[in-house]
């Protein structure tokens, strides 16, 4: 990667110029070919300056989430491994399964400025407006069983809520089991598809959608982006969605080893800190039924349990809960 | 398909002849279109005897597992509404596995003479000798969670099981979860695949290999063929491979349907009645550990529970059990 070669001297060298020759020999190009590269990134958004006798210096680099910029002080070994990058895609998780069931590596990210028909639970839309989010779907291949792919999302829950309050003020909590939100807003879903035998599951993709510059009026009723929330409380508003991306990749790393070291119960403990709604009353709409319960705990598979009025204690692995104020 | 309507009046003429003229308006069939139909249908392996002054008469059919052979007379709703076949794949689960991604209907059917790359559990291959077997994926979109992908497995195996009783004298067993056997020896295999999101099943797809015609010399080690079982008991050796495909058929939904009414409850007994484990000392190989155990029962779930030697019960849901002689 020529291109990455030239880039990172660059950024090595922010405060001053580097001369054609200097930059030639450190990135090991050719005179001739040095401008056909400088023209490439700056198509990708790199603000480069050039000036007779004294030479480049990168003066701007875009928030694009593109690999360059993803992968660079990436602090992880195994996600964002491969980086694939779109302007615009259908479904990022789409062409995340497409490729891990072509054999792509466990941790390839692919992440795209705008999801055309962005996915949520169960077939729902994700609204995915362009260069205001994260859309984000990485491949996973742990040895689990088909039933523990809750794990996966409880993980991948506390891993985004981890990495938004470590990059923004924003004490976001999680909600059951897969909404990251902020008083009752919802600034990121989490989807998780898996393909899988009966006993092991062969793959799983892990999508994420984060609101980050997003403007309200973009995003459906109920949802608000990380800009809007910290704007509301005087906050900066122009977010770089590749530093958050990077977090998040950390945080998943993070929580992923843990869980391969520890087993699940560390990834319970964070996720019941973070979440709201432990002893909370709440509605749970499950196969077209609806009835309201206390919830009170996590079961160690990830299933939500509730205390209905009856004061039966019920386990919840699917449907949707909301919490009653 | 005027194909079908031709054969269909053929086969129910089968003793005489029909003139040409009445099989055009039988049909309705133009007398010009007539002869490429029945060429048609000779290529399929149909033999159609063609004589003049009489007329068309069917003679023999082929044990080909074709849509036409396949359909003819199945009673079932559902599973054959739509029948694919072909003479060679690399594997029909992965052709049923694109096909549910594109959308196709449950009970969809995916059948071909032979298979390169046929596929068991965990990667193994499955031999699937050219037309000694049937190698048959069903396209299933029941309304499940994950954590039920075994009950379909359990399920499938009852049907297959069954099937071989219904159609053959040979009192076939069940080892869990997913093999169908004779005194030890292999006859079938059951491959269930799923696409699934993290609380529901997108789609399920069941393969299943079943060893008819196949001669021992083909087979691996430990497996035998519904055909060599009877020869050793001095039965019939030619089976048709339609008959029992269009059994199994309608033995699924038979059972499919009794899950959806009353439950998984009915399923577990028939799959305790048919087979030979529970209570047999046991091989278990899980996680490349291996210990012997008591087989003690099939738990609501699908999975299998053993008392270890140290008195503890323990429910396997992966890996492989032996009965031990």
């Amino acid at each position: 990667m020529l291109d990455e070669k030239i880039l990172n001297v660059l950024r090595h060298n922010r405060d001053s110029y580097v001369s054609g020759e200097e930059l030639c020999k450190l990135a090991g190009i050719s005179r001739a070919a040095i401008w056909k590269h400088i023209e490439k990134l700056r198509l990708e958004g790199y603000d480069i300056e050039a000036l007779p006798h004294l030479g480049y210096k990168l003066v701007a680099i875009p928030d694009s989430l593109i690999p360059s910029e993803i992968k660079w002080k990436l602090k992880t070994k195994v996600f964002g491994i491969n980086v694939v990058s779109y302007r615009k895609v259908d479904s990022t998780n789409n062409i995340a399964y497409e490729l891990a069931e072509k054999g792509m590596k466990e941790g390839t990210v692919i992440l795209a400025d705008e999801q055309l028909k962005g996915k949520g639970r169960h077939g729902r839309h994700w609204s995915s407006p362009s260069r205001g989010g994260i859309y984000m779907s990485c491949i996973l291949r742990p040895s689990i069983a088909p039933n523990q792919i809750s794990k996966i999302t409880l993980l991948a829950a506390i891993a985004v809520a981890q990495a938004i309050r470590d990059f923004s003020s924003l004490e976001v909590t999680i909600k059951w089991p897969n909404d990251i939100m902020m008083d009752r807003k919802k600034l990121c879903g989490i989807l998780t598809e898996m393909k899988a035998e009966q006993d092991s599951a062969d793959f799983v993709v892990l999508g994420i959608g984060i609101n980050v510059n997003s403007s309200i009026k973009h995003l459906p009723k109920g949802a608000s982006s990380i800009m809007e929330e910290l704007r509301h409380r005087g906050g900066k508003v122009n977010l770089s969605r590749v530093d958050l991306a990077r977090r998040v990749l950390e945080r998943l790393e993070e929580y992923y080893n843990l869980m391969k070291s520890e087993g699940f119960g560390p990834i319970i403990d964070i996720w019941k800190d973070l979440s709201v709604m432990i002893g909370s009353r709440v509605k749970v709409s499950l196969h077209g039924k609806t009835f309201e319960a206390l919830a009170h705990d996590i079961d160690p598979d990830g299933a939500l349990v509730v205390r209905t009025e009856s004061g039966v204690l019920e386990k919840i692995s699917s449907g949707d809960v909301a919490v009653i104020r």
